[in-house]
């Protein structure tokens, strides 16, 4: 199902811009680097549009929005729609405060986003379900997280993927489950910032993005699970480097082998 | 004496909202989940006041200000200070420049923390003892640091803690000596900046902040020994991600183990 | 010819004030302390003055360029000027948006560079004859570098640093190729940067700067051979900590043994 599309990535070394929050935007520029993109992080709002026109994808991550920045995501992502350049956003602690909602409205309402990924409190209030986020963290269970996915992604005509210990990836017409992935991958900072860098490469280079987005999180979190093995590592200190080594040394054989994608009954 | 200490931040995972500089952010972030709270970092005026509110701990780092961030430092505090909740601030190059003087003035005049740390020369000069600071680096050598930090915290009413060698921790009643650490601490970027997300996971959980204060030193200088007693630690480079590992792999049996903590007569 | 230049560094342990991207400050600072100096990172405009005066050298580096860190990199550049400390350009992005071509007139009209590094899409804007930077990474082929960095460095009376897979080096009288390096150090975001903390260092003890930045570049690229040869390294996320590592245990003899310095001849 997502055969070649790795390859695919490595071979176009797509150009992802970012505009992303303080805290993880070296582990992004990374696993940009590590999947076979190449990375560009700014947010000036004197060159956000002439630097996304020369890219192949745009990620928005809210994680440490500032008032220039927001204006330089709603630039970047207009320009970015007026091309066809795919944009990712990564509605980063949605629903922890009221600015975070106002800054999702008004880049949703002003630009075309083509995935759209979240944790299952973010996903579940962007749906209008409602849900409890604490600082950047999902807080309680969401029992019936396709739901809300699949009317997310049909109210903003895009794909949603919705991270946890199984990815649900829907573009309201098909809904795919990813089970690839480690628990590990929840004690570093930054892996779902990083997960959306991944996501971008792989938008950049195939246009059925559910296909490309199963491919993004297969990678990803096999690349996860051949970290969580090594016996180099003690921690999630020495997690970070090893899932990084790994999506760089990733192989089309290996992601045949692990990729674990159903698909699963539409709603 | 800080027995169950280090297992109560685990229970409670405290949300830790931190408004820091841009070098360390990151290791901030990641060494909050490894001691077992959770990171939130961001210094956006609209919400700062909305995030400290849900937090368990705020942490103030003026090692990059910049006039918007101070700021939101001083939003933040109010507004933590009103809830209750516990401010450890880092006066990152106090003495440096006279801006930081300034901006600390405005902080500890509008903001009651709970938890100051800084090197000798910061809290030399916070005390009003003078010191000499290069860069974000303390020069120089300071004899009778105790005294500069029981007047520092008698002054404004909280816990100093001076990190060195040896850790001191006074609330201005009584005085601890931390004896754990390592070397290798001074050789990473960032440890100092790391240490106040550990006092803060701890001040979160625990009232008495010369106790908080000297479990959290005590648990970060452990995690440094054990790291620099790796075999696969071959420098600063591969020492920060396994001071990361260790913190997260840190035990109560270890701690009480290994913990150095001696009370020092009253000044 | 570069004999106990790193010892010099090690032993007057310089201050290195960088006014740098986001991205990769936190390795910029790092790699200055395991190369042995101090690292100091603002761009605060109210302190940049002060702080450059205590500095012995200042980095200056546009990857995410803001207003208000331009004004503070022009500030901080005129006062390094009128104390005579050493000032390194890092033009990162050059020629991939009119804002960087405007940001680096703007600095090399106002203040006076010791060293600029960049890579040969960079150089060759700079020097203008034309180039193509495709986000922040080198586009095409450069034959002749050569020509465009002995320009450059006459135009700007400064060194000239090509990085590649030899890095050039010319004050417009030598001409210097380091051919140190390993390719692995392309893996990994910040390389770049990081070598221009690494020349900063080298440039505050040594006024010869076409000498300091061939010891400069010959130790960052023989670190980068070590780390890429340990075998704890299985790929960029592990080669990073390990080139902070090698850095950190650099010593003079292994410098002496390995640094492929050549003279080539004058343009």
């Amino acid at each position: 199902m997502i055969d070649g599309l790795l390859e695919r990535v490595r071979r176009q070394k797509p150009l992802i811009h970012h505009i992303t929050n303080q805290v993880t935007i070296n582990d992004c520029a990374n696993i940009t680097l590590c999947t076979g993109g190449l990375p560009v992080m700014t947010h000036a709002l004197g060159e956000v549009e002439e630097m996304v026109a020369s890219s192949d994808a745009l990620v928005i991550n809210i994680g440490t929005p500032t008032p220039d920045q927001i204006d330089a995501m709603v630039a970047a992502g207009k320009k970015a729609n007026e091309l066809k350049i795919p944009v990712v956003l990564d509605p980063v602690g949605l629903g922890a405060t009221a600015l975070r909602t106002d800054v999702i409205s008004r880049i949703v309402d002003s630009v075309e986003v083509a995935v759209i990924k979240g944790n299952a409190g973010e996903i579940s209030i962007l749906a209008g379900y409602g849900g409890s986020v604490k600082g950047v963290e999902s807080v309680g269970r969401y029992e019936n997280i396709e739901q809300p996915s699949c009317d997310a992604a049909r109210k903003y005509g895009c794909t949603v993927v919705v991270t946890g210990a199984a990815d649900i990836i829907t573009d309201g017409k098909r809904l795919l489950r990813i089970c690839n992935g480690d628990a590990m991958m929840g004690r570093v900072v930054g892996t779902g910032c990083m997960s959306a860098s991944v996501l971008a490469c792989f938008a950049a280079v195939e246009g059925d993005r559910a296909l490309s987005s199963a491919a993004a999180m297969a990678c990803f979190g096999i690349a996860g699970e051949l970290a969580a093995k090594r016996e180099d590592v003690k921690g999630p200190g020495t997690f970070k480097p090893a899932l990084m080594d790994e999506m760089y040394n990733l192989s089309e054989d290996v992601v045949k082998r692990y990729a674990r994608i159903e698909e699963v009954a539409l709603i």
